[in-house]
This record gives structure tokens, sequence and C-alpha cells, in this order.
């Protein structure tokens, strides 16, 4: 059971530092979206600095978005889930939810990447979304019975 | 104990599970604050879409800078009463640290929403700060006699 | 062992605290940098308002992309942190480890405050990065041979 969580967990620990190199990645690529003033200095990384590069660029900033859609949403999920397991659900119905909540986030990451539809990410995102109210419900009740 | 903490801990994932979806049906009943190019594109819920859908709205604004406040606090406090709670401290003190800490969040968060003065949004916010500051200086010392 | 990582962990909570009020530090310094339209209601802390003061302001930028950053790491060093302890990993390699992120974030920042190249900030990053992937994957290791 716990090792459920663990590997759910790990994999979206493992996304989320993705999205930081991916950010990262983007900006060396298209070699712009820095934010920093600094970041116009001639160095390695950068050879050829001209101020440009400061301005915002769309391919930057779809991963800056992703990035910030997952903050709004793994560390919640990261601590729901550990509170959920200790709940001691139904080993099946804590697969479902856990695996649910990484494959409803890798899915809403492809659709925000490859740009779908805002209806189509909204949908992913509440599929996750759910997911996480019913865990967090869970506890409360657990817990509420415990403490009561 | 720890069913307090996990009560705390629910009632705060739900706020900021609430706080997305707050920012959601915001850009819904605004129809704009969007971010994303492709959110122009006519949809079942974009039914007429025009540019000006992607600047930002202060209604959305507002909604959005409620969230990154608790993106900045509510994964710390999380944590922080987590290890707080494995301290074993007295019950009663325990209860007023983790509640103190809920009710202060969901003071500022009514504070901000109804656009009361920088003061006491600064002041509501002081005070979530210094009960996650002593229950984080609480672990540290109990640690680090642990550790030593 | 645990409380290696309690220590490691506070650490770092105690420094995404102080990100936040450093944020408000300088914009009582600068007495600008504010966000919210309210802001420039006359108060005790803002006694002389001006509309300049909701233009950003680079000293209080840049605590804030400092911040930004704590945001998409911190978070999820807490949970692979406390994961990692989980497995029983050496307890040399444990310090090395968690308290290697610690100064890593460190030495980040004080390059990131004192306006370093963007290619030393990108390798102080890396290090932690690099060690939190590390705890993720070995707590991954050992949780699928747990769950296989």
């Amino acid at each position: 059971m716990f090792a459920t969580y663990a590997i759910a967990a790990s994999l979206m620990i493992l996304k989320a530092v993705a999205m930081a190199r991916l950010t990262a990645l983007r900006m060396m690529q298209v070699k712009g979206g820095y934010r920093s003033p600094e970041d116009l200095r001639q160095t390695l990384l950068n050879p050829s600095p001209n101020p440009a590069q400061l301005a915002p660029d769309e391919r930057v900033e779809r991963i800056r978005r992703i990035q910030m859609d997952d903050l709004e949403n793994l560390p919640f999920f990261l601590i729901a889930g550990l509170l959920y397991v200790l709940t001691k659900p139904n080993l099946i119905a804590a697969r479902v939810v856990l695996f649910g909540h990484v494959i409803s986030r890798m899915a809403h990451f492809a659709a925000y990447l490859f740009a779908q539809t805002h209806d189509m990410r909204a949908s992913l995102w509440t599929i996750g979304s759910v997911l996480l109210i019913y865990m967090t419900l869970r506890t409360l009740a657990v817990a509420s019975g415990l403490a009561g």
C-alpha cells in the first residue's frame, strides 16, 4: 500500500523536476525567455547576449505555465496521497486513485504541450482534481472519527 | 494528535484545490483572463472567442494572487505540521498551533478576496507565518537533540 | 536517520519562510513592487501612496524570482527526502545527500541574490536537482521491489 503511494509520488516528483529542466532546455534552444538582467552577460552558455533575450518567448512561457500548474497541484497531491494511504483504503481502490491521478497529470501535460483546446485541458485537470478531493475527504472523515 | 494534524492538513489541501477551481470559475464568469493562445479557439466552453480574452482581468488576477500566496505557504505548513506532531507536543498546544494556522489562512483569504488593506492582510499573514516558524523551530530543536 | 531528514527539512522550510519575509521587507524598503490595487490606500505601513508603487521593482522582483525557484524545488525535496530516508539508506550517504541539497540551495540563493552569472546559478541549481533525482530514483527502486 505504502509502496504504491511511494511509486506514484516518485513519478510525480520526477515529472516536476523534468518540467524545471524542460524550461531550462527550451531557454537554451530559443536562446531567450530569460528573466534576470545578469542573464545578458556573456558566458559559456550565452556567448552572444542581446536585450531581446529578456522578452517573454511563447515556447518557454508554455512550459512555465505547465510547471505552474504542477505547483498548484502536485505538492497537495503528495501530502493528500500520504494521508490517504494511512487511512488504510482497499488496495485496488488506492491503486486506481493514485495511478489515476498520475495518468491524468501526464495526459494534462501532453494536452498542454501540444496546445489542445482549453476544454480538453480542463477535463483532464478535473479528473486529477476530483481524485485529490476524494482522497482528502476520506482522510478528513477517518481523522474526524479518530479525533472525536 | 496525528488526527488533529490530518484534519488541519486536509482543510488546507481543500482550500488550495478550491483556489484553483475559483480561478477557473472566475475565468468562465468574466470570459477572460486566459493565458494560452489556444484558449482563443472556439469550443463549448468558449463559444465566441476574441483576443481581449488573453488580457489580464483584475477579478481573475486577484484569485491568482491569493492562490500564489497559498503556494508560498501551504506546502511548507503541510510538512512542518507533520514533523511538528512527530515531536509529540502537548495536545492542546498542537490544536492551538495547527488550527490557529488554518484560521489565519482562512481570514487572510477573506481579507484578500474583499480587498481589505495591505496592513490587515499582512497582519493575518504574519500570524500564520509565526506559527509555521514556531513548529519548525521546535522540530529543529527536538531533531538536533536526537541527532546529537 | 529521520532526525537528519527533519533537520534538513526544517532548514529548507525556514529558508522558504525567510524568502516570503524578505519579499515583504524589500517592498517596505523600496515602498513599491506592490501588486494589488488596494495597496495604494493610505495606511500606517504606506502613509504616502502613489500609483508608481504598483509598477514592478527589480529589487523586489529578484526576491520573487528566488522565491519562485524555491517553490519549484523545495516542496518536492521535502517529500522526496522523507520517502528517501524511509528506504533506510546508509547514514553517511543520507547526510551527504540531504545536507548537500541544503547547501546547494543556500549557495544558489547567494548566487541569485548577488546577481552572479546564469551559468553559476545553473550549476548550483543542477547539484540540488541531481540529488533530488537520486533520492527519488532510489525510492522508486525500493518501492517497486516491495510492490512487485
